[in-house]
C-alpha cells in the first residue's frame, strides 16, 4: 500500500468538516504563515487558496477552504483572534454545510428565477431559498412548481415604504443573509441599500458603464454597437454604479431587432447572474473599496 | 464528363472578372429581381450576395459578388441606371483588382500598425498603402522595414491648422481613398470629419459608449470591470459617437493592473482595427444612420 | 406623409402571410433572377435571404422569407415549378404559421429538456411540441408541469425493436416533423437514422470530432484541456459522425473536477442544443454533402 | 503619515530582489505553513501566490512569488531544504530578473514568430531570444529585422540526424532554457523530445484532440465544423499527445473557405502560442502526469 493509498484509507475513515475563512488586512509580511499555522494547529488540510495583494490600495485579501476533524467553528473561529490582533485583520469562518440563506426578488420576467431554481435543483447552487418575492403575481406558478413560499408585495409610490418595511421584516423572519434581485424592476430605496451592502446583488441587462438606466437593449439598438452584455453587481445608493462581480456578452449583428437583442440578452443575463450568486454563496467575493476580489 | 466537370472546366478556361456592387434604397418589392436582372443581362455569376430590409427606418441595403467576363466597369455601372432610376436605388459598383488606397496615421503605439502592415503582407487584407503619417517619429523604423513611405507631421496647438492642411493635401495627392488611424492621438478638426464621413476608421480601447474619451483602461480598471474591448468606428464630429464597425471584449480579473489591462487591450485593439479595416477594403459596409449594416 | 409613412401605413391595412422557401441546386446564373421574379409575381416583400455558392461541390443554395397577400399556399408553390425545371433546382416553401411539430426524447437529465420547454413557453422556438418520450420515467414531472404528454418507452437488448416500432408509430400518428435527442442515452438503430435524414437532431457532449463515444467529460479531464465544447448535429448511422448544425466551448481549468465540467459542460449543451433547434425550425439549416450551411 | 504611506516609503527606499517558487509534492497538512515561513525567515513578502491539490493524483502544487532585501539566492534557496527534507517536495526557485534563454524554431510561416518578437519587443514576454533556427531561409528577412542570429539548418531525411545533433549543440551552447516551435514543420526525433521534456513549446494548428496529423485546416472544412481552435503544449515522444498549455477557438461559417480557415486560424495560433510562452516563462506552468496546472 503506498502513500497515495493510505491518504485516501484515511479520508474515508475520518469525518471531515469544511470551512471558508475570508480575510481582508492591510498587506504585510507574515499572515499567510500566521494564518495557515492555525489551520495547522487544527490539523487541517487546505482543499482551495487564494490570496492577492492590491498594490493600488495596499490591502491584501485571503480566501482558505480546508477541511478539519474538528466540528466546533466557535473553537476553530477563536484560534482566529491571534490573528485579527496581531495583523489588524478581518476575519470571517464559515461551515460548508451551513448555506446561506438567499431571498430572491422578482418582477414579471421568469428567465433568471427559472435559472437559478434549476440550478439551485441540480445542485450547483450551495444555498437555501425560503421565500420569493414579488411586486407582481406573474410568477407565482413558478414558485408553486418548486414548492417555494411567494409572498406579493406590491408596489406603487404610495405604497413604498410600506413595502420597504414588510420587506425588512421578511428578510429578518427568515433570517436571509443576502439578497438576489433577479430582474426586479423597481429601485430599492438608499435606506435599504444601505442597510445591506454588499449583501444584495442585481442583474442590468446591459455591459456596465454603458447603457446604465431604463431600456438598454432600446439603447444598445439605437447606438449600434455590435456587442451587447449584461453585468451583476452588488446594489449600492447609486444606481448602476455598485462594485461589478460578472460580467458577460455576446455578438449582435445589424439584422437583430430589438426583441433580438432581448432574446440574446436573456440568455446572458441568467449565466451572469447564476454565476455572481454562486460566487457570493461560496464566499468568493471579497470587495475593496468600489472593486470586489473574485477568487474563481 | 458530369455537369460539374464542364462548370470547372468552364471557370479554367475563360477569364472572369469580378465586382462588388452596393445598393441602398427605400425597401419596395422587386429591388433584388432587378438588380439580378441587370447582372444577368452582362452573364454573371453571383459569388456572394447579402440584402437587409431595416424595418426601423424602412431602408433595403444589399451587397453582391459577381463574375462576368466583362472586363468593361463603366459599361456594366451605366447597366445599373434603370435600377438607380426605377428604384430611386444609391448604387456603387467597384472592381475588386481595384484595392482601395488607405492612408495610416498613427502616433507612438505600433502594434495596430504592425498588425495592418503583417496582414497586408499575408494577403489578408487587400488595399494599397501608399503612405503613414504621423505626429512623432517613432515608428519610422516600422515603416522602412516595410518600404512605405513615411511622413512626420508634427501637431501643435499652433500647428494644427498648418497640418491638417497639409494631411488634406496628402489624402489629394496620393488619392487616398480612406483614411486609418492606428491608435492616431490626435483630435480631428471638424472640418477634416466633415469632409471624409465614413472613410476614416479609428479605434477606440474601449467597448464604446462605455469609457469614452481619455485613459480608458484607466477608467476601466478604477470601475472594476471584468471584461474590457475595442470598438473600430466611422470618425464624426462628436467624438467617440460614430457609427460601430467592429467591437471585441476579452475577460480581465481582479488581479489585473492596469498594465495588464493595457496588454490585453493590445491584442483586441490590433483584432478589431484590423477586421474593421477589411470589412471596409471589401465594401461590407453599409452606413444607415448613425449604425453600419456589416455584411460579412 | 412621406414614403416612409405610406410604407407603413399600407402594411397595417393589408394583412399579409409569410413564408419561407429553401432552395438547393447546382450553381448556375439566373437563379436569383428567377425566384425573386416568381416572388415579384405574387407581390412580395422580401424580408430576409441569404445564399452561398458551394465551390467545393459547384451546389448553389438559397433561403428566403417573404410576406404577399396571397394567402394560397399551394398556388404559390406551383410558381416555383419553373425554376424547379428550367434550373433543374428542388425548391421547399413553407408558410412560417405553420410551425413544424417536434418531439423531443430524453433520458434523465432535464437541462436542455427544461431549456426547450422554457425557450419555447418565451416564444423563442416556434415550434409544436405535442409529445415527449423516454426510457426513463424521471422526467415525467417536467413534462407534467409543462402540460405536455409523456411516453415512457423502456429500453432493454430484448425490447429495442418493439420500443423502436412504437418510435416509428408515435412519429406517425403526431405527424411529427423532427426529433429532438435532448440527453438521450440510448443508440437509435440505422434504420431509424435512415428513415428520417436530417430530421433527427443530437446533442453530444462534447467538441466533435474530439472525444466521440461515452463519458466524453472524463476523458476530456484526462486529457487536460483547456475548453471544453458541444456539438448538435443530425443524426446519421455513423454515431457522431453526423452533419454539424452549431458547436461552443467554455473555457476549464485544472482545478476543474469532472463534476465541474459536467456543470460547466451543462451549460454550453443546453444553449447550442436549443440553437440548432430554432435554426432547424426556421429551416435555416440547408445540408450540403456532409456538411450544413446555417443561414443564420 | 498613515500605514499605507509608510509602506510605500518603505518600498521605494528599500531594493528588493523578486523570485518565484514552485513546489510539487504529495499533499499533506503544513506545506503552506512552512513554505510562508521560510520565505518569512528572509523578511520576503509575498506577491502572488497560488496552490492546487489535485484530488485525482493526491499531488499538491503551489506557486509564489515574493520579494525581499536577500539577493543571494543560494542561501535561499538552501533556506527550502528544510521543507524537502520534511515534506519530500520538489521545490524551484528562481530570480525573477534572469529571464529564460529560449530558442525559436521556425520554417515558412512568420506569423507566429512575428508576434513573439513583437510581444517581446513590447516587453510582453520576459525571456531572452538568442538564436532562431529554421529549416529554412524565408525568415532570415525577420530575423534581421530584430537583430536576432539566425541559423540556417535544412532537414532531409537523409540530413535529420545531422541537424538534430546540430541543434542539441546550438542548445548547449546558448544555454537554451526552452524551446519554441512557432510553427516549425518537422518532426522532432524521440531522442529530442526525451532530452527536453517538459522544455519544448509546440503550436498545433487545431483544438486537439481533435483534427491530430497534418492539414488540420482541411480536415476541419472537410468535418464542417463550426469552431476552429489551435493547441499549445509540451512536446513529447507520442506527436499531438504533450500536456497542453493554452487553447483557443474561433467561430467559423459554411461561407469560410479552406483558406479563410487558415486566415482566422493564424491569429488564434499567434495568441495561444504566446500566452503559453509566456506561461513558461513566468514559471506558472506545473506538469502532474499529462496534465499541466497552469497559475494563470
Amino acid at each position: 500500500m503506498d502513500n497515495l493509498d493510505i491518504l485516501g484509507a484515511f479520508r474515508t475513515i475520518i469525518r471531515m468538516r469544511r470551512y471558508t475563512t475570508r480575510l481582508r488586512s492591510l498587506d504585510r509580511p507574515g499572515i499567510v504563515h500566521a494564518m495557515t499555522g492555525v489551520m495547522l494547529e487544527h490539523g487541517a488540510n487546505i482543499v482551495e487558496s487564494a490570496q492577492f495583494s492590491d498594490t493600488d490600495t495596499g490591502l491584501f485579501a485571503m480566501r482558505t477552504t480546508f477541511e478539519t476533524e474538528s466540528l466546533d467553528i466557535r473553537s476553530i473561529d477563536s484560534s482566529f483572534d491571534s490573528v485579527r490582533d496581531s495583523m489588524g485583520a478581518e476575519i470571517e469562518l464559515r461551515a460548508i454545510d451551513q448555506p446561506y440563506r438567499a431571498l430572491i426578488m422578482v418582477s414579471k420576467y421568469g428567465h433568471c428565477l427559472l435559472d437559478l431554481l434549476h440550478r439551485h435543483a441540480d445542485g450547483e447552487l450551495a444555498i437555501d431559498i425560503p421565500l420569493i418575492v414579488s411586486n407582481h403575481t406573474d410568477l407565482v406558478p413558478v414558485a408553486e412548481r418548486f414548492g417555494i413560499p411567494f409572498e406579493h408585495l406590491p408596489v406603487t409610490p404610495e405604497t413604498k415604504d410600506v413595502a420597504e418595511s414588510r420587506l425588512i421584516d421578511l428578510i429578518s423572519v427568515h433570517n436571509i443573509d443576502f439578497v438576489v434581485l433577479a430582474r426586479y424592476m423597481q429601485v430599492l430605496s438608499d435606506a435599504v441599500c444601505s442597510m445591506f451592502q454588499a449583501r444584495i446583488i442585481n442583474i442590468h441587462h446591459a455591459f456596465l458603464p454603458a447603457f446604465k438606466g431604463s431600456r438598454p437593449y432600446h439603447q444598445a439598438h439605437e447606438r449600434g454597437v455590435k456587442l451587447i452584455g449584461a453585468t451583476a453587481h452588488y446594489v449600492t445608493t447609486d444606481l448602476d454604479e455598485g462594485p461589478i462581480i460578472a460580467q458577460a456578452v455576446e455578438d449582435v449583428y445589424h439584422s437583430d431587432s430589438v426583441e433580438d437583442l432581448v432574446r440574446v440578452g436573456r440568455d446572458i443575463e441568467r449565466i451572469v447572474l447564476s454565476k455572481a450568486v454562486r460566487y457570493h454563496a461560496e464566499d468568493r467575493v471579497i470587495l475593496v473599496g468600489s472593486r470586489t476580489i473574485v477568487f474563481d
